[in-house]
């Protein structure tokens, strides 16, 4: 699981299991996993745990944890389905995304694998777009496919079906808001059947689960996470493309947004964008341009949690109370928690764990947590 | 003539005659002008000085020296036609215009001339503008004008007007290209006159003079000099527009510029703009958060030429021969040639006077001469 060396290893199959079994474990995110794995050694010995720190983190009843047996039928099912769930680490995982803090310790992916491995630009924009926007869209989406990077969009009506459409050849990425047997918009279908063949599919999420409302934001990290920019078509003031772009920035991917008249309110947010230092685009060249120095760099560089150390003690019942009375509802940082308790970052970070998986705290972006 | 107590003095009418004959004759511009009276003291003193150094810089024929009677002409003309022909000190001559290196040494002005010395902002853009463009240009100048700024531009089809009109009751001011007696395009004489009453008009140009192709670029250095920052309104690649903004640059004045679609040809040269750093601007808040930092500043702040020693001494043959060999079509600037010249700067610039007044110079922007 070394980040610098992505790509390069094969799990087993009981490895994946395991794996498999802790994320769809109740409380267990992508960052509690990575905590988990970190502190415990393996999927396997966090398991384990699971129940006693969920209890020590005072749950009020235990959350559920995901059996072998389900475990075992989500990958039979998968696999029918021509779905590989493939960790940070394996072909066929975006190695940008494997970058992230939040990475999805398995993904889900259909199609082309080798596609998933090259440079992604992402294009994005309103479901309800106006035509110059989708004639764009399409313009931008070939020329950039045409320059050898892969297109990823989130297979909506409007700005990113144009974008879709327009590189399937050269090879283009949906990435999906529910289960892979759950396409949405469903009239999309036969589109993304159509992009399976040089292009790809990826989703966290098991087959079965219909997406709901908040799916979708959760699912933009995995749009801009995977690309090295974001370009923004159209977007009116507080649209959901908006949230891609700022979760893109978060993420230190290159922003772009493609301007358009102030009286045009479909180019209000885009035109925000770029007052807020996103790139003015207005041809391929404007993205090329920027990315191509980034393109230089190894996609693994700048995976930035630290790994903590292995957890061969535990926090007293007074660490834990200490702890708990310094957190709330304002999300604070995990030094700033470390500073004030007086304690250990490895006491410190079992607590949160332990917190978490009771379902006590919420973690935010840049570190930050707080109770729920 | 301290620019750093600007618009406080009131030339007399035998020195302002002076002035007049001085820059009305044959090969002195604003820049040799601002010399001449360096070197020589007063504006008289030149005058009596100018044949022999045309001569000295190898004119083949003498250029023509205004005559007292012609200047006294075109001062009573400029009179009766309300024209006041204004020094860069004086009431009525815009405070910023008279920072430039260029600024011209009599200003003809007509209107109100406490409306221009309030601060300024200049909307430019195409002859041929859209509805969108025209509406857009209304509504910011309006937008402007009633948060007490005085909207400059050039009279011409199209954005000009548009931005003209809006602010009629806040005080605009139009830049001529010809004489005050040569309004362009001739269908605006009306619109001009509308001006008059709380705004002006401004021409370095005799009365008479009907402007010429050439003329248009010269003015509008004048156009964004007199204003805090030039907003570009719509503009297409290569438009007259984009040579003010270039201008406004170099002159240090804000840029801004408003986008649009890239599949519009008017604006691809704001698209343009912005990418290489002018503020994108969708309402009046744009501009005004940018200037107003600026006219904290004192206006005088930055008037760059050097003043010159007075020339008590005189170049020779040798200083002369040694510094036209080192000039040629490419321009260099003033700090290469003395180095080069290994002679002092005192004797360069008279050289270069010489050359100038002989006809055989050429002054580019940021100090650099080349010669014809």
């Amino acid at each position: 699981m070394d980040k610098r060396t992505p790509n390069t290893t094969h799990l087993a199959d009981v490895e994946r299991i395991d794996r498999l079994r802790l994320i769809r474990s109740d409380n267990v995110g992508p960052r509690t996993f990575r905590s988990l794995v970190n502190h415990f050694g393996s999927a396997k010995r966090a398991l384990e745990r699971l129940p006693d720190l969920a209890r020590r983190g005072g749950a009020a009843r235990p959350g559920r944890i995901c059996s072998e047996e389900d475990a075992r039928a989500e990958f039979a099912a998968s696999k029918r389905h021509g779905v590989s769930l493939l960790a940070p680490d394996e072909v066929g995982y975006p190695p940008r995304l494997a970058t992230l803090d939040d990475a999805p310790p398995l993904l889900g992916v259909r199609g082309a694998l080798d596609v998933l491995m090259r440079p992604m630009i992402a294009i994005v924009g309103s479901r309800n777009a106006s035509g110059a926007g989708l004639k764009f869209a399409s313009t931008l989406a070939r020329d950039l496919s045409d320059a050898g990077f892969v297109i990823v969009s989130g297979l909506a009506r409007g700005i990113d079906q144009a974008a879709h459409r327009a590189s399937l050849a050269g090879g283009t990425v949906g990435v999906l808001a529910g289960g892979h047997d759950k396409i949405y918009p469903p009239e999309h279908e036969d589109l993304l059947e159509a992009m399976l063949e040089n292009g790809g599919a990826i989703s966290e999420m098991p087959l079965g689960h219909v997406p709901r409302a908040r799916d979708f934001p959760r699912r933009n990290r995995l749009i801009s996470g995977a690309a090295l920019g974001v370009v923004v078509v159209e977007a009116a003031h507080r649209s959901g493309s908006l949230i891609t772009a700022r979760i893109a920035a978060e993420q230190g991917r290159e922003v772009f947004a493609v301007p358009g008249s102030p009286l045009d309110p479909r180019a209000a947010g885009t035109n925000d964008l770029i007052k807020q230092g996103a790139t003015l685009t207005t041809e391929a060249a404007d993205v090329i341009n920027a990315v191509e120095p980034i393109m230089e760099r190894p996609a693994g560089f700048g995976a930035s949690e630290p790994d903590g150390e292995p957890l061969d003690f535990e926090p007293d019942a007074g660490d834990r109370a200490r702890i708990i009375d310094l957190l709330g509802p304002s999300p604070i940082g995990l030094d700033d928690l470390v500073r004030m308790a007086g304690t250990s970052p490895t006491i410190v970070r079992t607590v949160l764990l332990e917190l978490e998986l009771a379902g006590r705290l919420e973690r935010h972006g840049g570190g930050l947590v707080s109770l729920i």
